[in-house]
């Protein structure tokens, strides 16, 4: 598999240099450069024997095996965020192609069809998933926002024929490999993860309300400083996701107003992120730190507003294929660890319709949207040889 | 002194009229209304009696008295913040004005100057204390940036004649009288307050770098969170600073990078605003908020940045002035308190000169620079009252 792996990275690096800026990257939705990347990825699959079209939301899809078997479906997205690194999304397509190449004759009774979807990054429109959507049936009648349908038909598209692009009904199951973006493999020594789950997420924005006041002229028992409040709620999220198994919850900005060094400050706008594979627990951890919020701007004599802005669902992987997707990786000899995906993946939308499995690859020093984005070889060798043997086996 | 406190409210009410902008009081140095502030005081200053001039850095001068006598200076400063009340230096000024008048045929052997020092804020330049600074003589020969000798010409004066603007030698005491600025003396139910000292101050820039991450794919035990140790920091200055007496600690500005809702911060920088009437509690106290980051940080695998600022001594009051001004306020029945400035003031610059002395007049609200900024009619009446028993005494 070492040289299929090479052959692997060796398309992605090129397909990075397809780009809307040069030097960098950048891949949005049907931007140019994604007709040479369906020109690559279209060469390789009708040279192995795929029959390749590009739907209407400019998906590319490769079909391998007879049009009215049962269908496996191998999928990932094309596009990228700026400044990208060469694997995000790209790794499962190309994989897709040289899963097909390696099994060779093929699976009797089941078709593969590969996806390269054309958008799960959201750069372009500030929607993320149009390509996987289109393909679930959840977006045709609704485009979201008239550039949408202006990009398709600028890319030689028609969007009327987008019903087309459902999803086959002899679909039985999809399978996304995609690297983790995250440190664990990395820091257990592991090349490869079974996602169990991809994480439901809450969006809050948390607002105190003290009072501005001179930094020199108020002493310290008659403050009311939103950020002095801001910070003992940010210890309070910390320690609370530190002490709950899987969970992350995370402060990611402020803004303080006035703002300035010697103001006393009088608000603190503070973003909340929380995930968890289980929904309960994440709504309890949401509830617990609603309830700090409110507790430490009572006690500080302020005001506290917590808006939601996000609820966004676990997505639990289908049980069948998760036990198949262990055993593959076992008879392997690969170690087989379980774990969740804290960001959101194409899987998410297809398993809405059929079951679906994931495999992450180990993401060196847990970077991912930025140009040092990278896998080792082995890794993927690894990962195509399980995915060999989980694809025998659906 | 109800009446005359009703005239010295009455006539700050008018000079906060004298606007660069309409509809709000924002009068900086050397600005068109500038003009009609000096010609409503000087009218004031000559019918009672008063010699009275504009100096090169266009501070209003009256003087009452014989030019060879020993000089009392009564002190405050004309301009003004953006949007500002009508009280903040003016009053001060203005009060002087009074005071000479209360004080009808004068004290035999003392002269009283009033002077109205033409910029205290630091709002059109940048570099505060321009008009004291000039009395102080430590202004000419290095004119803060040329635009400050441009607006002095621009005002009809000459800035060779900045020399002229010193202090005379016959001065023996400067005294101001300022609102306080915040909600001290309000919080005590007290009118005025003695003014031991103008409190040291250090200013400092401290920066948290951890690494920025995926909010949703690396775990809590696998973060180096900028806000997150920030957050800590603050509550640490904040606890400190409770525990020590007369201690202020500010943390009044935090950027945090990337600062999206969906990354880990990667880092935090933050000011820091340390004000004490001891210089040494001071640094005291910024060693430990320094050690602590240090500390945060090399717990959390992260690094660390400190950098001062600011570093400004605290200045006394005269004991022997603040001990008659003691005196007075008591003869005059009033409660004694003694209390620090938390801000910086003319006095601080005229301190380096002459023995100097404060009076404070109480913010209801603790309110200033905010058009909101006010002053209760027996408040000035008692501080009119304490003022010309302690003139009759210097």
């Amino acid at each position: 598999m070492t040289e299929l792996a090479e052959r692997v990275i060796g398309c992605c690096r090129r397909l990075a240099t397809y780009s809307e800026e040069a030097g960098r990257t950048t891949r949005t939705f049907l931007s140019p450069p994604m007709r040479d990347v369906h020109g690559t990825l279209r060469e390789w699959m009708e040279r192995i024997g795929m029959r390749v079209r590009v739907d209407a939301a400019g998906n590319l899809r490769g079909l391998y095996g007879a049009d009215d078997a049962r269908r496996l479906i191998i999928g990932s997205h094309l596009d990228t965020v700026p400044d990208a690194g060469a694997f995000d999304g790209v790794l499962g397509v190309v994989m897709g192609v040289a899963l097909v190449e390696a099994l060779g004759s093929g699976r009797p009774g089941l078709s593969i069809e590969v996806i390269g979807f054309s958008e799960e990054e959201g750069v372009r429109f500030g929607v993320p998933f149009i390509g996987s959507r289109a393909v679930a049936g959840t977006l045709d009648g609704e485009l979201p926002g008239r550039g949408v349908a202006d990009a398709i038909r600028a890319y030689g598209l028609d969007p009327a024929q987008l019903p087309a692009a459902r999803l086959s009904p002899r679909a039985v199951a999809y399978f996304e490999i995609h690297i983790e973006q995250g440190p664990v493999l990395e820091s257990l020594d592991l090349p490869l993860g079974i996602v169990d789950a991809i994480v439901g997420q809450s969006r809050w924005t948390v607002t105190f309300t003290g009072r501005a006041n001179h930094a020199g002229t108020t002493p310290m028992h008659l403050r009311r400083d939103a950020l002095a409040a801001a910070a003992e709620w940010i210890s309070f999220v910390e320690s609370y996701a530190r002490r709950a198994d899987g969970l992350v919850a995370t402060v990611g900005s402020v803004k303080v107003n006035p703002g300035a060094g010697n103001v006393v400050p009088g608000v603190a706008e503070l973003s909340l992120d929380v995930r968890h594979a289980s929904d309960e627990v994440r709504k309890v951890a949401v509830r617990a730190f609603e309830t700090r919020a409110r507790m430490i701007a009572s006690e500080r004599r302020m005001a506290c507003g917590c808006e939601e802005r996000l609820d966004q669902r676990a997505v639990p992987m289908d049980e069948t294929l998760r036990a198949k997707l262990e055993a593959a990786v076992r008879e392997a000899g690969c170690p087989v660890h379980h774990m969740t995906s804290g960001a959101g993946h194409d899987a998410m939308i297809l398993a809405a319709l059929v079951p679906a499995a994931m495999l992450f690859v180990r993401s060196p020093g847990g970077v991912s949207h930025h140009p040092d984005e990278t896998v080792l070889r082995d890794d993927v060798a690894r990962a195509l040889e399980c995915s060999l043997r989980f694809i025998r086996n659906v």
